[in-house]
């Protein structure tokens, strides 16, 4: 009865995915009032007296001077509340264009974009094992997001081209997110001028005109937490916002490391330093789209090391959301995080609870939604694949339900007696269509049928799954003298340099 | 510095693990007043206009209808909100004692308590591979929950004992779980004898004078959805209520099969039929221990297969949690299920998400919290380990976090300076042994270390920590005169039946 030809018999709407979420459930509030309260008095003492560093950047010095904040040498200190009060003119929202219009998000409010993971130096994939990533394997990862649906945006550094030297590598990748995408992106932020030539690849296909009014470029950039903006952050800064687009400013606290060990206080400490650098964001220019990051980790006590998906970073996605949306600034948090070094059950655990409380909390922009392995250090293919398969169902669930005379179905109990099955009854034939998140990557088949299948795990059948979606690839459609333009660009920029390789 | 030797350098009460979660965390309110107003209405109509048949057990339909309930042939109806007031004696928690008095647990409430998988006839190990189960598998599992301590309750059926005879495994299970493990239990349900036995059991342990004033035993048994209760299970409510002990009745919900394929009116279903038998248990017994079992899930649309982890239950997770919560019903429901054969990224995908929610939802009594794969049909040795293992991380969210000056760490910025780290400070050192939950089957070493100790997988590290187990467990002590008593009570019992295999 529910068996049916996908290509033929099912009307296209069905298939219709929406570009971000637009959340219609409730938000779990986790901590009580008076905690928050307790929590945010906290905070505003962090920025008015221990205050927070900005080191090697003089000009941010000034800006900061000239908003009134307390500069003493590299120290800025923000009394009386003042933080807050700058981060008032944050955008509660904005959106990102993207270069298929079908494809813009929302960013902030209510909406919740799942992004993938951004960072690693090595790729994983079960065929070749673990090594250093690669530009085609950049490119790779860009291709399969394009037409994963439940990844709303294509991120940033998929995985770190490794054969491209250190100084020229932004501009592949920005080129590769612009050519083989047509989802919205993230620029890089490593250097100053690498995040310049983001704003400008960005300018090639979009128009200057259009990113006066629009963003359509944003940047990520990590705090040197504790209490510390370095030049890299504070200039990713001051470039994104001065040119009309979005940056990111995430603090990245491993407990006990970074920050106390206790999670009430690295939640307090990250909003700080998300505050002191939001605060900054509106100073270089009041109105900025500004995303307050937040990446909270927990350590094991046997090594020290990082661990991933376990309850304290969970207990602070669900605090930190409740403070983000007191203060009315898009989050960015979470992810589907995980230490295990292969897509293994200890990773789909971790990655899981992370991912589902990352979803709850109502994560704005959620960096890290699918491909993330040990700690970071790895991009997974099939990690990529698996994960983006559950965030469908994050989708589903943030998408809520509709309670009424059909969902609740009297009917059905005329055609159905006791005892008896709903398998071909009307209510059935007339929403079965709907009425369950569609699974790609779960194999519910009996065990026989599986082991007729032979016997795969699911990080097996997601390598097949990666490999198909590889061949199947179609590259958007780009007017040919934007493409020019972008590798003209690209061109001088590379002749005018030397390979640099750290 | 987090360097320690966990046998010598740790004091006892570290390792401290309460016999069941008193939730400290507020709960997700998924639905809105209207729309839980709306199901109650539903239910109220289901009850009072369908009906559910009582089937094969005319001294249920004589109880009902002595108890003011309308019985026409086999089919009870409640009119006017009659089951709500019926289910008003039911107490809205209770405690269940166990053999070791430290392991006694509370059961509804904000009380949460985990027990192992029910009801499989498969068992699964990475060695052996799958294949049915045995009574020397039931005891090993026994012995297992007995020493993971984030598993509260022993459980029942942990496995079929196929090579037992169908009508005397009852008196096997009952036995193993009195015997090897001083958790709380699960009796028998599959016939009114094998109830009575269970039952009569625990009389021999406790004592039958003991058994008048407090709960030892609890049954728990399934609804025949839609809207039926049969012979078994109503027999089933009338053996433990009767013995004023504690019964669950779980209503087996595949949404479009046994119940519409919409997720409100399989809600909705679950709870109606769930309160019919919570109504009936009061009129056998008023103010017996009754819990709201539930168990709803969903359909692959390629095959009509079962899914589990999926939106659609995590949303009936927190939707009955709601709902019991208005009615002040003690509520199972939940567990960490999959469909996966083996214990693979999928099998945790799905588990966590399923039991994230089931955590969150408030699920009093959560069976199926470990060990469950392949949809039930089989209990794997490995998934056990490595689900235990994530219900501490559960355990520590829902008991919450405290936000005093400690743990808001203001002292600390004295001695880490802007750019620091926390490492050696003092509130790390005073802190750090019990700042972050300690996951045992978690590898959060580097990929080169992980790859030196054998690149192992969660189910490969799992299948040894079992074996380490079982090798180093020990029988909780017991009155030989108790033991002989049973032994002598399950041969006679044996000796007066043919063996029966199906």
């Amino acid at each position: 009865m529910v068996k049916r030809n996908r290509q033929r018999g099912r009307p296209r709407s069905l298939d219709y995915v929406p570009p971000f979420i637009e959340r219609k459930i409730p938000y779990f509030d986790f901590c009580s009032l008076e905690q928050l309260e307790a929590i945010e008095a906290h905070v505003d003492w962090l920025l008015a007296e221990v205050g927070v560093e900005f080191r090697q950047d003089p000009k941010a010095l000034d800006i900061l001077r000239a908003g009134g904040v307390d500069v003493q040498g590299v120290t800025a200190r923000f009394p009386n509340g003042l933080a807050r009060k700058l981060c008032a003119t944050i955008p509660p929202e904005f959106t990102q264009v993207a270069r298929n219009p079908q494809k813009t998000v929302r960013i902030g409010g209510r909406n919740q974009v799942f992004a993938p993971a951004y960072g690693s130096p090595f790729i994983y994939d079960l065929k070749h094992g673990r090594r250093y990533g690669t530009i085609a394997d950049f490119n790779n990862l860009v291709k399969l997001v394009k037409d994963l649906p439940y990844l709303h945006h294509s991120g940033g550094v998929l995985v770190e081209p490794c054969d491209v030297p250190v100084n020229k590598r932004h501009l592949d990748m920005v080129y590769g997110h612009l050519r083989y995408s047509d989802k919205p992106l993230l620029g890089m932020i490593t250097a100053k001028e690498r995040a310049e030539d983001s704003v400008d690849l960005a300018k090639i296909v979009f128009g200057a005109d259009f990113m006066q009014q629009n963003v359509v470029i944003m940047g990520n950039v990590n705090m040197n937490s504790p209490m510390m903006i370095d030049k890299v952050a504070s200039e990713a800064i001051q470039v994104y916002c001065e040119a009309n687009q979005a940056i990111i400013v995430a603090p990245f606290i491993l407990g006990g490391a970074m920050g106390p060990v206790t999670t009430p206080a690295g939640v307090a400490q990250a909003l700080a330093e998300a505050m002191a650098a939001g605060a900054f964001s509106q100073l270089v220019k009041p109105g900025a789209a500004f995303v307050m990051g937040n990446f909270l980790s927990s350590m094991s006590l046997k090594s020290g090391a990082p661990t991933f998906g376990m309850p304290e970073p969970v207990m602070s996605n669900y605090m930190i959301g409740q403070l983000a949306r007191r203060l009315g600034i898009p989050l960015r948090c979470g992810g589907s995080l995980t230490a295990a070094k292969i897509c293994d059950a200890q990773a789909a655990f971790e990655s899981a609870d992370s991912m589902h409380a990352t979803a709850l909390a109502g994560a704005n922009y959620v960096l890290h939604a699918a491909g993330w392995l040990e700690g970071g250090l790895a991009m997974g293919y099939e990690k990529l694949i698996l994960d983006a398969d559950r965030l469908g169902g994050y989708q589903r669930l943030l998408s809520g339900i509709t309670i009424d005379s059909n969902s609740l179905a009297a009917d059905a109990y005329q055609e159905v007696p006791a005892g008896g099955h709903f398998l071909g009854c009307s209510h059935t034939m007339a929403n079965y269509q709907t009425a369950f998140y569609d699974a790609q990557m779960s194999d519910s088949d009996s065990y026989e049928q599986w082991q007729e299948n032979g016997s795969k795990t699911a990080a097996e059948r997601a390598y097949e799954r990666m490999k198909t979606m590889l061949d199947q690839y179609e590259m958007p459609p780009m007017d040919v003298a934007i493409d020019e333009a972008m590798l003209d660009f690209i061109g001088r920029k590379k002749a005018a340099m030397d390979d640099a390789w750290y």
